[in-house]
């Protein structure tokens, strides 16, 4: 299983990935998730990776290759563009390796999570399919998930505004949406990679890498929960329309 | 959709429903999905029902005619008898419909959530399957869930406690879980219906249907946002081991 996260604020973005893998139950291991490509100054990209990981490891593959000899992220002229050649990358391990997963009811199935920024235009974060077809976070939907995305998306709902907030916020808001992930579903896990970018860095300065006992992920996770206890217990009382001994 | 949660603390039993019916996106209804089977000072049941609308109607139409003629529920010797009276009208309407359903691909599908006290017996809480075996909350797993069950969970996971969480407070995280759910998914809807039950009453005191401009759902998805924005606020921002100018 896998949980990634991407987030789109005003003032940047923010990536967050588990990195528990498994094929079945009882063959778990570590792998990452989060993958950077940078030309200090010119283009970043971050990519986040769900599904299965033999395919996910193909595309990823592609991806570096073209783009270690000036093709494809290289020189794609805007984020949209670095999208479609994700997508099609995408499509060309469909074409290697669809069939054969079907004749065996394996479901082709890698989700890809791109954000970045090109030069001066403005940061955009894409979500691009097992088809190849790319979504853009928008305003209204500032976040893309891709893998077990229930647990963790309450929290967003509730509190990511495109607007109003802060790159740090949305930083604390992922680590959350990890940790109620990683509560609930044992198939989640760490280490968790998270990259907070500033819209016009166009490098990589905030990066981090929390393992299962890292003093930041028990803090989050323990003065979370307490929070949340607290905030209980400060609403007010059900009334029931009852019979006169109702709280 | 459906959302349906069964708390079991120290004090009692807390059960939760949303109300909304769907078949397709396109054809969205109300339905109480929560009922109560009573006798004064005897024996209590508290019943939530998920899946095909149908079925989960066949089901209960059973339960309640062997009730009133005074066998099934309403002779149980114990909780647990009554979840097996449940599964055997489950294991009833599957033997009437399943094979018809099958034939076009559609799942034999119903959940159901039966809590209660019979006498002088502790209160229990059961989730019945689609093939009738009843599972039982335990002190460690406190709440059972049928139905979109993966929003309103993380609330639960980090709150609730079998022997400290007051009756008062499940009852307050069940709305909490339920605005959640209903918050990022629009085919769980209200009005909300609530039965709060202290162990020993023998009879339902605290019972309540919000509706959608109640002013308590209102209040509480309000006042939770605004709480959950504090309890972000007051955690530490994110350390990221970078190049200096990392917050």
């Amino acid at each position: 299983m896998t949980y990634c996260l991407g987030i789109k604020t005003r003032e940047g973005l923010v990536f967050a990935s588990d990195s528990r893998t498994n094929a079945g139950m009882d063959q778990v291991s570590i792998c990452r998730k989060l993958h950077t490509l940078v030309q200090p100054g010119e283009r970043v990209f971050v990519l986040l990776t769900s599904g299965s990981l033999s395919l996910s490891q193909s595309v990823m593959t592609l991806l570096k290759d073209d783009y270690q000899s000036g093709q494809g992220l290289a020189t794609a002229p805007s984020i949209y563009e670095a999208a479609r050649c994700v997508g099609d990358q995408v499509r060309k391990v469909g074409l290697l390796d669809r069939e054969a997963l079907e004749r065996d009811q394996v479901a082709f199935n890698v989700h890809i999570i791109l954000g970045g920024q090109i030069g001066k235009q403005d940061p955009e974060l894409y979500l691009i399919y097992p088809q190849g077809n790319p979504l853009r976070a928008t305003q209204d939907s500032p976040y893309l998930q891709i893998g077990e995305t229930k647990y963790g998306r309450p929290i967003l709902d509730r509190g990511l505004r495109f607007e109003s907030t802060t790159l740090d916020e949305a930083a604390k808001y992922a680590l959350i949406s990890l940790d109620s992930t990683m509560r609930s579903n044992v198939l989640v896990g760490p280490p968790v990679d998270l990259v907070m970018y500033r819209a016009g860095d166009l490098c990589i300065r905030h990066q981090c890498r929390l393992a299962e006992n890292d003093t930041q992920l028990l803090t989050i996770h323990t003065m979370w929960e307490r929070a949340l206890r607290q905030a209980v217990q400060s609403l007010p009382a059900v009334r029931f329309a009852s019979s006169g001994d109702a709280t």
